[in-house]
């Protein structure tokens, strides 16, 4: 059964490959799940007919057959638990890698996106260049600690793992900040990723869809 | 095997069950596992050999004979697995609990996050007043969508989850600043967590550290 994920109908990071679909794309083609995308307004997005599907009214959402997902994280996780690939057969292994994938949302993430509340919602305030540099100095706690941890290895805990592709996903969120270039080994760690033939299907799609929207502009 | 977990010796919240150790504890408590726990000073936190065990310097941490497990998302995930309690046994259901837990930990504790943030690194800047109204507002936007999908169900999907000790774990967080009262049934969902016996001896245990700290003191 052919699952049916959503996205944005036109992207705001404009085909950059930032939006949480790519999470899901990526990971679909890592274990060899081709799927069909059903395109979202943000008007759609808003919709009770959505927000069925996902209480937040984001994307993306997950279909197959009755059961409905939303949450990148939880979706990544089902097509791991689902097919080979994703995560470490070994019990102990699969848990650490389980660990990355939290560790990626939910302890590297957050200050990330307070990085894109600055950037987007507070350009234009008195305390922007304040702010800005506080909340820098918070990512880059983090990515001292990551970049710490990872060393010279290639991927967090052995073989690449869904905890590195939700990681990687994350730190591309930094990649135009010049914060990631700080610390060599995680850009190099980031590089790797998107050098993945996975990685490289999933945004080539991602792109093709902001591309046709630009098409369709009059 | 009896379970290692980590906790802070002194909790900066003062014993009010905010750590993310409660949370560990109380899906522990839920599942009928005892286990022990090792304190640890700021101090410690920070040292080599607690960043072996948690890369970035924090608790929980578990330890299970060779397993060592970080974030307290992906312990509750991996004691949910292990024992009977936490996830229903259909797979579909399974799954849509793992998306909840996700949706705790990156949807709605992220602008959480924030709001601790203002209130504790930003008291003292001349933005405070602006920012707690944008954080605050930020926060209204996830509890009022959330308060919408729960409606009248006492859990969120079903029989209680860890979906559900995660969300009502990241509901705490504000009780105090009253925006949870703005949401009456949001406010009983974190009731109904509280009174559970699991929750209720988890929070006594973390309590008793902290007052046992207290009595420490000369």
């Amino acid at each position: 059964m052919k699952p049916i994920i959503t996205a944005f109908e036109r992207s705001p990071d404009r085909g950059r490959g930032l939006a949480r679909d790519m999470r899901v794309r990526w990971a679909l083609e890592e274990v060899g799940q081709r799927y069909d995308v059903r395109l979202l307004s943000f008007a759609a997005m808003k919709e009770p007919a959505h927000r069925a599907l996902h209480p937040f009214g984001q994307i993306p959402t997950y279909e197959e057959g009755d059961l409905v997902l939303f949450e990148s994280g939880a979706i990544v996780l089902h097509l791991a638990e689902c097919h080979a690939g994703l995560l470490p057969d070994d019990a102990a292994a699969r848990a650490r890698a389980i660990s990355w994938m939290f560790a990626a949302l939910n302890t590297v993430e957050p200050p990330i996106l307070d990085l894109q509340t600055v950037l987007f919602l507070e350009r234009d305030k008195s305390w922007y260049e304040q702010r800005l540099a506080m909340v820098k100095d918070a990512i880059r706690k983090r990515l001292g600690e990551l970049s710490h941890r990872l060393g010279d290895a290639d991927w967090l805990d052995g073989a690449f793992s869904a905890g590195d592709l939700l990681m990687v996903s994350v730190l591309l969120r930094v990649k135009t900040s010049g914060l990631l270039d700080e610390y060599p080994n995680l850009a190099a760690y980031v590089a790797r990723g998107e050098a993945r033939p996975a990685y490289r299907r999933a945004f080539a799609d991602q792109l093709a869809v902001f591309n046709a929207a630009l098409a369709g502009e009059s």
